[in-house]
């Protein structure tokens, strides 16, 4: 356990999910944030950007080339995709990164230029990460320098999946992934879409058949099943500003029961401090997670024989971001790590 | 094309079914309300149950057993399930009945007190209801005497994959209709579950597995293949008051692709004034039809090869169950079709 | 009576004001909209930038030098202020105008200077220009080349206060105006104020004491009363897409009492069609307007001796902006004046 | 500072209040909770009530006559009001109370009695009881057996006033309270008017003139003012769950600006660490505190000369309820005061 308080850096602070660990940054105990960086409002106080974290003591917003990294332990990076890879490249080497940008995530370098339309500047770095799916790759993750911070949807979808995958407990040909979010996981850039009279009293779907997560689910997945798995990953965007919400809907192995796979994930997480069943005779809901780290899982026969509904809800900008970012830091850094993350969710 | 006005009844005015009955049956040019019915608030006017609805000239709230049924022509019926069938029986024989419960909604007997844990006590007006999704069953409706309105979710579904299935071009086995629906459609009974500090922010699922929409969208689901279907139909809450969206994952038919399935339900709803297709390049939501009468279509291309995403939109208040019963009464009672309904959506 | 039907443009029709009278124009039997224009989205079908009006047999948009005026009657201008003045003074003189827009509701020069940091480009239009608050200058309208609708906050208020005023029953002194307002009124522009994450699940003032809708207000008042008026303006934006709430904290003339106010208010919109009193016992909401070219008024003695509490509520988009645009539109064009704004409010 | 636990028990855990108390105890370091009490859902797990408060090791529901007293050292009392006066009159006297209920904290017996509609049959425990405004009453409370926690409005409008009141920098007559508040503050009862469909995109006032927190706004502004106080105070339900907004608007004493009562305010809480004027040029918004125990405040210049523009902003289950019950709650037990408290606002 370190004693003291680790120096830490936000790279690309005003977003949302920068915002977020903030937010639990200045409460963790081991932590000292002493940069936030953000190129386009460099030199404003925080406050007034976010004037929800007015009167914390927070350093000024600076450029990225103004901070004196031999000073910082750590940094975290909640950049948009595309400029990540650059910026951490250009980071001194002493930095342990948490990266919560999808920079990182693919591990097959054309997988990643084919999703995100460019070719990967930093492919060495790109060897070096870890997967951060806590959980799941815990141990690597205390050793890693760089660690990629999986996104909200493969959070909420794996932790739900992995187990029964990697049990054998069901089949991963045609696996339905139909997934309900609120609005911040748009971030805070201005789009029409996530206007509140767009995105309000109202549901859709949106990028059907096209969504960036899919092929950082298929990845894992395909770890676990050993073998390729394409699945089904479809996005509705909901009128709540925090909360995910995965169905999933599967075909059971043979001979297996829903019984048998709510038993698997709950034995595989008995131990786990944030993943956890929801309550007898209760569905999960983004209600029992809200502002929260944990993640609830749910599991119910289908109608049709030999089937099953999964199911899963994170809090997109804490489990699904931000949390888990920080639940990463504490394991890179031999801090407890559950440390500044038990808040209990907040509700109504 | 009948000239004058024909006089009706609403029978449960003091639900919200029955409120939005009231808001179009105002403005429909052939309908005259000379009844209201809630045995809870008889002798209110109806503006103090809902004041939107104040200064439209409506007559008092009244206790079933006031109305005097020789001077009314036909009754929509938007009582809780269970009251519906008691009450439409001792109807008088010259009423023209629509229904927007379930009570008349399910052919088989057997089927009916599975799911709704009691004997049907009208079984020979079970025999002569037809059930009344417009554009399916358009000729039987128009020599009804009792129409029984579809669930809103059946409605959605229906309209969606009744073309599909009927032609044979997604397979009926595995059949996953993940739906979505904002918390109108649970009435404005008193629930812990819809109110707005509980529905509010987040979204769930409900009634996994256990739906009564499920048998009513497999009994005409069967008709349209010829043979037994069973269906994995898991709703959602979402927070919006109205607005359903249904998001159908199918494995095609072999042979048949994506584009087979948009060109076959464009064609079949061509001439139709009420349900089309999303506008290119663009997924259908909720917010295209809200108050309003329309269904909105659309279908992608799954990322599986051979399965496909059909998804389905409608006000669930409006195409859902007054709208559709409004359309059922002017088919009912030679009027076109479209009267008092063609109100484009309301957005934002 | 005018027979047939208006040829209307509609300017600046991609904002949420131009959508929302696409949404009463193409139902209303007297109008034909033959053109909408957008010069942004000039050549792009009205579905593609909104969806909800898709299937209504629109004209594509078009950039304002493509319209053949010379087929056109009227016009409503639903542009931005200060762009307003520019093309409106560029139609012939044959086209009537409904500005929806703020560039002509202020008759002195100064003031209009003075609050929109720009001298008005085309005075002697002003000059013409009639306010259109239908109830208040009816006769005026009616007449009228150009028609300068008034802002949403002003209609609101102005209905509320202007016969109290006139009739001397409230001081107009210290006379607080305490607006709650949904987010449709910012418009469709991208603002992160209007972000559904920023605007979602809070409320919170704006411009206080610097809204452009207080001299307005003032000049109506000053009318009214005969002198000069000063007042409290302070708005709140609210998290819903629709509606609009004026509080207004009066000290009661000597002698008078809420009840006289009440009554006063009820014998001044005795005969109009779309201002009426909430029913007995209930308060206003903007709940019972929604959707709808209604406006609910109340009236409660304040717990302070000789004080008065008035209330107003509105649907910002059609009373506050496109419904009072074609309730003056019909009051131009000798048309019912209640013709196409029938509809009951949308609840829930 | 107590070193260890203190063992508390919360009656009434099943409200709003007691879940949000429950939240914040389970994660104070000095805090046991030992019993938690709920007549109507007595034997259930806490998380059947509330699953978002699942996996905490709670205490079951419990009869408040099955709690053996002797174990406990504090209790919070969450109960509706007029129940909390019997029940804590019961307790033994070891037990110190922080009550969360209207119950005492009318220090006028003839008040309570004309507002809550019955006699108190407490009125020798309400002499003892200390008004829980921590910033204000800090002192008295350290020694208080009895606290009673101020109502979510009170709290919000005294941090407002009481210091401007007690400078004589605002006048006391004329005093508009305009309030506006989140759902929850109506509690998990099932009322229509808190229904999703009722209060969801949708404004409007509500106990105009009948407020019960009126009087005790009144009270403790007459002890700052030396003198009986009569305010105005109008509030609104918001479509929101949690937060409240204070706008008051009051006539400046001869000679006092805006920035003096901004400085007074500054100056009055420099050394609070829950009690804060809003970032430079921002104005406070109920999003700047969501799920935090800080209070923000603003001041503006009104456009009427000697007016001024006040503004408060608080969650009201937190500060408005269980946080200032927990902050209460350290000062009695001499912890320091800030303990389990600092959490950051959530936002978005």
């Amino acid at each position: 356990m370190s004693a003291g308080k680790i120096k830490v850096a936000v790279i690309g602070a005003s977003g949302y999910t920068g915002a977020d660990l903030v937010r639990l940054g200045v409460r963790h105990p081991h932590m000292e944030i002493v940069a936030l960086t953000a190129n386009t409002h460099a030199g404003k106080p925080m406050e007034e950007v976010y004037p929800h974290l007015a009167g914390l003591g927070l350093p000024r917003l600076a450029r990225n080339d103004e901070v004196d990294w031999a000073d910082v332990q750590a940094a975290f990076c909640g950049l948009p995709h595309g400029t990540s890879q650059e910026v951490i490249a250009a980071l001194p080497e002493h930095v342990r990164v948490i990266d919560i940008s999808a920079d990182f995530r693919l591990r097959d370098a054309d997988v990643y230029a084919k999703w995100y339309g460019r070719a990967h500047t930093a492919p060495e770095l790109q060897e070096q990460a870890v997967y951060g799916l806590s959980e799941h790759y815990r141990e690597a993750i205390r050793d890693a320098r760089l660690v990629a911070c999986p996104g909200c949807y493969p959070t909420a979808t794996l932790l739900l999946l992995l187990p029964l995958v990697k049990a054998g407990l069901i089949e991963t040909e045609d696996l339905i992934i139909d997934a309900k979010s609120g609005v911040s996981g748009a971030g805070r850039g201005l789009k029409q879409a996530t206007l509140f009279c767009e995105a309000g009293e109202g549901l859709g779907p949106y990028a059907v058949g096209a969504h960036r997560h899919a092929p950082e689910i298929e990845q894992e997945l395909a770890v676990a099943a050993g073998h390729e798995v394409t699945v089904n990953f479809t996005p509705h965007l909901v009128p709540m500003s925090r909360g995910e919400f995965i169905t999933a809907h599967a075909r059971l192995a043979a001979g297996v029961t829903a019984e048998d796979c709510a038993a698997a994930l709950a034995e595989r997480y008995a131990g786990e401090p944030f993943v956890r069943m929801a309550p007898d005779g209760i569905l999960p809901a983004t209600q029992q997670v809200r502002g929260s780290n944990f993640c609830v899982l749910g599991v119910r026969a289908d109608r049709i024989a030999g089937r099953v509904i999964l199911m899963s809800t994170i809090d997109n900008l804490v489990k699904g971001s931000s949390g888990q970012a920080v639940q990463n830091f504490n394991l890179m850094f031999g801090i407890e790590e559950t440390t500044g993350l038990m808040q209990a969710p907040l509700f109504p």
